[in-house]
């Protein structure tokens, strides 16, 4: 986000002096525009898959964001095995179609990312999202001091779903509605991308079967989850759009997940501020917990937990607001950035 | 059953007498084989809609199951609006198409439903199974004596999901893993389809938006559901196989869903038997919860919850094992017979 605020900072600057056009502020201005890459451990050979379209309006498609900020549209590249479906088919092809994307991203061009939408990388998963609950430690504390954890940590991780229905974009607006809920709270996660299927999977296997790496907000309507419907949390978890996820996927060659910093911030405000190495249950284990019986499938989503610090576990208790900026960032990975939105009564 | 029964006795006994020639036996004798219509409040002028193959290997495809047994295949009816993905897109398409499909099955032939292989009407939904816990008081009860219930009925209902990996045909064997659980149980349970879609829908017009009825059985591993996961249902709920649906969707102008007789036999022992008018939460306010905040979609599968007489309730509680038969009735609508069948080591 330095970097974001600094490239703000400095157009401001810049425009007050003369030197930049009117129209390269536009963009920034704009609720909805999309974060450029910022620094990562690999650099320019990061390869960022997103789905996209030119414009609010355009047919979503396959591509991939450099680290110049350029979008390659990945859907006229002639990926082998990948159709239509774009995202999922790509993970379903293997690795041969993703090194043939990684050829394209590095020698096509394309529009600044700033200037096409960003929708979430599968924006309609053929299941829920896989989640994980109390899995970091700190926020499992956080939990029993509020009554919503059980007494004893779970020694197994704790599975829940978050409806299809939830997928929101990376810079989208989230809806809320005070007739459904007023305890909208954050939940800053990993996301896990599967890609080789499979079923009862070895903990020793289990990375093998994962494509990539994403970010994920489990926005959660608290009152829905701890109180109406009887302790299940799937309801509290699956209101429409309280899912953002993105802005990219990367491949899981390109990013160790072991000790990524996650950073939730509500209107510049950092609320939460942890290293994934503090995850009780790791990616291995999850999946091949998750998989016991259950097959799993190219393209799934598993949302890992989140860190302490979220709303409601806070002295006092906050919410989010119509208005207000949540900032999701894993960093060397991306940033979400949504606006809570009122829904018209 | 008993018209099943009385039928598999007659083949016997006509064959004994030489009456039948041999072909007519293999079907009744094999696990898989269809159950055709048992006598309903409107006897033949009722649509069943199912998604069949004409065998095994053959590609699925939307049809309807005549009161004389005949499997009409609707996919090649030309109904409006309604396109290669079978049930949804016919669900989606509305009224008109419907009546398409009505009058298409009354005038049409097929084979014999005993010599065809039914899928689960939707065999690959888009989201998960919407599932409600605890709706029958004498099954919280039984609950609460084993420990599974909180101490107060909720006052909303109790929602989970069941993974999309769990759907599985109504004559299809139900996999069991003894390394994965040796306590699988079932839960007879009243399916309800949406048509229209739609999101905070008002309780009087909730029924509007129900496409239709049909069957499931809620399969679940019960040391996965109380004490593996923290609480949270959902793992225990969705193991691969575990939650056979079908054999097919009457329309809801078809059948009223407030008093009809579920059956739970295993082994032809019947272990649940009792009234959908003995739901607490019923269809209409079911989906009028659901749907706050949560936009429902044509196709979306809930599950209405299970009366007494599950098996880990029992004394001594009782669980599935390898080659037991379960069937899953709903009078008058249809009936489930799936066999437990141990999955190689």
């Amino acid at each position: 986000m330095s970097t974001r605020r600094d490239f703000l900072h400095l157009t401001a600057a810049a425009t007050a002096l003369g030197a930049l056009p009117a129209a390269a502020q536009a963009p920034a201005a704009e609720p909805g525009t999309p974060i450029p890459p910022q620094g990562d451990a690999k650099g320019s050979q990061t390869l960022r898959l997103v789905t996209f379209a030119p414009d609010k309006a355009g047919t979503p498609r396959l591509g991939a964001v450099r680290a110049d900020g350029r979008v390659i549209d990945l859907s006229k590249a002639g990926l082998p095995g990948v159709d239509a479906t774009g995202m999922v088919s790509l993970i379903a092809a293997g690795p041969k179609a993703l090194e043939a994307a990684r050829r394209a991203a590095a020698s096509g061009d394309g529009p600044q990312v700033e200037t096409v939408h960003l929708l979430a990388p599968i924006p309609a998963p053929t299941r829920n999202i896989y989640a994980v609950g109390w899995n970091y430690l700190e926020h499992f504390a956080e939990g029993q001091a509020t009554s919503l954890a059980k007494t004893e940590y779970p020694a197994h991780p704790v599975f829940f779903t978050k409806g299809v229905n939830t997928i929101n974009g990376p810079y989208d607006p989230i809806p809320y509605d005070t007739a459904v809920s007023t305890q909208i709270d954050w939940e800053a996660e990993l996301a896990v991308v599967v890609g080789k299927g499979g079923r009862n999977i070895q903990e020793a296997d289990a990375l093998d079967h994962v494509f990539g790496y994403s970010v994920m907000n489990d926005t959660t309507a608290r009152d829905m989850q701890r109180t109406l419907h009887g302790g299940q949390w799937f309801k509290g978890k699956s209101l429409d759009g309280h899912g953002p996820f993105g802005p990219w996927i990367v491949p899981a060659s390109d990013i160790d997940p072991s000790d990524l910093r996650l950073l939730l911030r509500v209107n510049g405000v950092v609320k939460q501020d942890a290293s994934t190495k503090q995850m009780y249950f790791k990616v291995a284990r999850i999946i091949s917990e998750l998989s016991r019986g259950l097959t799993l499938m190219p393209g799934d989503i598993i949302a890992t937990g989140t860190p302490p610090g979220v709303g409601f576990a806070r002295k006092p208790p906050e919410f989010l607001k119509p208005g207000d900026v949540m900032e999701t960032e894993i960093v060397g990975l991306g940033t979400l950035r949504n606006v809570i939105q009122a829904v018209p009564a």
